[in-house]
């Protein structure tokens, strides 16, 4: 018989919330076979608080043995800026060389978009999870003073770049548009656009049915409102795939139901899954929270661990769930929850 | 009497067209007593094939001796992507000292917005001009190889934050509104965040009646799109403003009229306007370009040398031109500047 040994990390804020009823639906799919074992840890702003431990050595070697990571949400005011980013989401994404961060963006029938009109939106970005502005590289002299300068420093390797756009090519042809975008700033960021240029014309050689585009990511903010239509795949650096993905989730639905994987190709380190929303501490604790981004990252999280199938009913389930809201009182989470897995158990 | 003495620098494709309605509209609202001087520049891609210069320093020469420059727009495809705009366009920023980039976006009434309902939009981005990621450091190594890392550096210093961050707090205090949002990502870039950050809290000191928030730039996007009306000034870094002022432009209009100016505040170095559009190599020479936001540039270039009366008589026979439009068949270049030129007069 099979088995499914899960790291759980509720977080902080609504985390906790979200990350039971993605429990709740993915216990509901899973084939009576599988078994499912899942740990729960507790990192986030309490253990911080408690302990100043963010994430260890020795939770490293923990999670290390699971088959993959379901988060809620890490952060909370109460904890200084960078501090549970730096030490415990980003130590982690690049612990576990989680290079290729996928965060789908559909818009869903009968879900609202700020976006007039009737916007057909469906595409993925594989935004880079290991380099970029991201590495921590970078300092600060003369700190507080009028004197002081402070530098970041955006590293990027012919290594690093190759393989998320590989990854992202290889996506794209799975795709029925067979369509390639990348994104980047090739006109000021002359030097690590010149490598992901060159790296992305070359790799395109291999790929000759896949048809790409070049874009600047100014420019792509703005066909990310004028014509989502146009994207399929998206390949981009760590900081613009952050910024254009949290714009992708606002126009096909809100980060209410954007859920994103921060995965490791090879198997060598667990994935882990997470909703883009943060800990949201304004509405923590009042059944407020829509489940539907952590539901749709345990589809993420199934799918790569092939359980395809398992993953399309979540899919559907939420499509059904989303298309059936319209007009409709607000449910709690656990409503939510409790209806996507009688969903996906039918 | 008064004189203006003015660098036009048409540039490349919709550029001269666009260029020759903004001086068209200058022209028709200057005071009789004012004499009006200009000089055209041939920089952009001609220029450089014929002598592969961009901007020389005897150019640079010659430009100092303007009250002000108004640009069309610069870049071509037969360029190689970087060469002008760091040869030419940051080049000149950074020679001016160009640290004040403001961009104003407004929707108008009767404008086109891709955002559903009747949002209300009207802020203006303080950005950044001469710092972050837009200095031109950092470097390749290992060119073209497998083993190539390229780095691009972010270099922040107190004097260069602390000033655009007055700036910026002079300029919401003189709105109505009185708000300033800083955007910036302080939770990842710590070093420059929290420069940034620790800077603006300490001019807010002095800005009591300035009521300011902190958001993260990947947030900034998703307010844009679903809640543009929450924002008055916003002030940002280099990088960061070069992307949300395009999608700023897209919500409040689209870059047709989108102005902008790169201001040295203390005169020093002549400021410089343009529209935030690109050349359209594609509709170039064709009539088809808007010219309202090569106008509207205009009319930030009259507020920036004290002719703020005339500035306002642009700003007023745009709208009314604008709101004109719905229904109307489209109109050419020249038909668009000859009818704003015939406005302002009036
Ligand atoms: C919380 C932060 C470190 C993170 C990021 O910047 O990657 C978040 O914005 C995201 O997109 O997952
Ligand atoms: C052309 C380019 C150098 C420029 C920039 O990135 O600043 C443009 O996008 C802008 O916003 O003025």
């Amino acid at each position: 018989s099979r088995s499914l040994n899960l790291a759980v990390i509720p977080g902080d804020g609504i985390g906790q919330e979200v990350v039971a009823e993605g429990l709740k639906v993915l216990s509901a799919v899973l084939p009576q076979d599988v078994k499912l074992e899942t740990k729960e840890y507790d990192f986030g702003a309490q253990r911080y608080h408690a302990t100043g431990e963010t994430l260890t050595d020795a939770d490293l070697d923990a999670l290390k043995q699971h088959d993959a990571i379901l988060l809620g949400a890490i952060g909370d005011p109460s904890v200084p800026s960078g501090v549970l980013e730096r030490g415990f989401l980003l130590k982690l994404r690049f612990a576990f060389d989680h290079h290729v961060n996928l965060r789908p963006s559909k818009l869903l029938p009968g879900v609202a978009t700020p976006l007039a009109g009737e916007p057909q939106i469906d595409f993925v970005v594989v935004r880079e999870g290991t380099e970029g502005p991201y590495t921590g590289n970078g300092g600060t002299i003369r700190k507080g003073t009028e004197h002081e300068v402070a530098t970041e420093v955006s590293v990027n390797t012919a290594f690093g770049v190759e393989r998320v756009v590989r990854d992202a090519f290889a996506r794209a042809q799975a795709r029925p548009r067979k369509k390639l975008a990348l994104i980047h700033k090739n006109n000021v960021l002359t030097f690590a656009g010149h490598l992901w240029t060159n790296i992305f014309n070359k790799v395109a050689a291999e790929f000759p049915d896949v048809t790409t585009e070049y874009m600047h990511v100014d420019a792509a903010t703005i066909y990310l409102v004028t014509q989502p239509e146009r994207f399929d795949v998206i390949v981009t650096d760590n900081l613009f795939g952050d910024i254009i993905t949290d714009l992708a989730a606002a126009v096909s639905g809100g980060i209410g139901v954007a859920a994103s994987g921060n995965i490791n190709p090879s198997g060598e380190f667990p994935s882990m899954f997470e909703p883009v929303h943060g800990s949201a501490p304004d509405i923590a604790g009042q059944g407020k929270a829509d489940p539907t981004a952590t539901v749709l990252s345990v589809a993420l999280l199934l799918r790569h661990l092939g359980y395809d199938a398992e993953a399309a009913r979540i899919d559907e389930a939420v499509s059904t769930d989303l298309a059936e809201r319209t007009g409709k009182p607000a449910r709690s989470t656990t409503e939510i929850g409790d209806a996507l897995a009688v969903r996906v158990a039918g």
